[in-house]
């Protein structure tokens, strides 16, 4: 569950309380606890109301914490730096905001990466093939021996942390290339984004993607969040993410190996 | 002059203000702001320490904008994202901090830049080829065509932009490849940390780095902020940047084409 809250698309009702985006994700959280797994704050929505948003995350973070302990929690940053600031960037999520895991980008490579897999219990979630368009500019560039870069990117970034602390970040609109990711990853969990707003399609993820664990995290953000906007929000929120997961309840059942 | 300011590592006195960190740069801008033309605060430190960290580091931004308003500030900030999140980030940095430039990574391709390009006095400063070890892993990659990854960032985002909007970050501990960087960036505004604690040669960056109106924002943090450690540290620093600045005065002489 993508927690993209955004100040300009919540219920105007909540604007007037005193913290308004920490006020919506308490009744979303609440309403999709059920039928998620995981919470996965973008960080861009928070930090673009500076102090505001900062405490909004803080607080969204402690409240699914001390309420639905059993969920996971990706900070979804896309951060990576040198060895020195990737360091401050994991004391950032890992100690002061406690996630389990954090997204980052593999373009500055392994020492920008190594610093997150200090933490035994936290696991890193590499962008791999994203959802975007712009997927196409760099990471389907193919080397002399036609290896595409986000290949490269998953191969070589297995030599830095096993399966049970890295994940991959693999883009629903991709379909039928997570055929191509799960030869190079069988195990691997891999964060699935791209599903409903951005067209990927759940089946053809499943299908060509799943492993004996199921080895997904799929993503849904806007779906959900703004199923419907008056004050009835958490219903049809409850309503997209309950038919959601029905839907991979039966995705499960069709392609788990 | 980056503004990596550790709280760990900062003059122990500073540490009974109600901000230490905003404490240490305010002392550290003014005794820098007259070696220096830009400020550029690394956003891991100030996040590591939550919503206190993101207050001093509007505070800082504040403070250089009121007193020295001919000062650049960039946020240092390596994100990148796609198109609606970067839209979010750009908000963050040009609407709410109000910095004139921001650090990208260049991995998820050109729609994650170009919500930053729609602020028309702005800076977008993309990572080319770093100052780390980890560049090599996969920015030095060649296609079919032998032409290595950040080549082709290099090459594809300038039809993202002109050399008013885009500069590049290319680290100082690639000494002579500056020169290879020119060919295909001549006029554009380089970013260039590395030089000092990572090693990276002035002369060097220099003698590759320059063009006609000198092109180059060198970096320089640690060596400067942590010059020395006491009540005297503003002018350590002080004399720190004033040396740094005399040594690029005299590459000005030799190098200005």
């Amino acid at each position: 569950m993508g927690l993209d809250s955004d100040i300009r698309k919540i219920p105007e009702h909540l604007l007037d309380s005193d913290d308004p985006l920490y006020a919506f994700n308490k009744v979303i959280v609440d309403a999709t606890a059920p039928y998620c797994v995981a919470y996965k704050p973008n960080l861009a929505f928070y930090e673009s109301m500076g102090v505001q948003g900062w405490l909004a995350l803080e607080k969204t973070v402690a409240y699914i914490r001390q309420r639905y302990p059993q969920q996971f929690i990706i900070a979804d940053a896309k951060r990576g730096d040198i060895g020195s600031t990737s360091e401050m960037y994991a004391h950032t999520f890992f100690d002061t905001m406690k996630v389990d895991a954090v997204t980052l980008a593999p373009y500055m490579g392994e020492d920008s990466v190594k610093p997150f897999l200090r933490y035994p219990d936290r696991w890193v979630i590499l962008l791999a093939l994203t959802s975007n368009k712009g997927a196409d500019d760099f990471q389907l560039v193919e080397d002399r021996e036609g290896e595409p870069l986000f290949e490269k990117v998953l191969r070589r970034s297995q030599q830095w942390a096993s399966a049970d602390q890295m994940m991959y970040v693999v883009g629903a609109t991709h379909g039928r290339m997570l055929e191509v990711v799960r030869r190079i990853v069988p195990d691997h969990f891999l964060l699935v984004p791209g599903v409903g707003a951005q067209g990927g399609s759940l089946e053809e993820v499943c299908r060509y993607g799943m492993n004996s664990r199921c080895g997904l995290l799929v993503n849904s953000s806007r779906n959900i969040l703004y199923a419907r906007g008056g004050e009835d929000f958490a219903d049809a929120a409850a309503e997209e993410a309950r038919m959601l997961q029905l839907e991979m309840k039966s995705m499960l059942e069709r392609y788990l190996k």
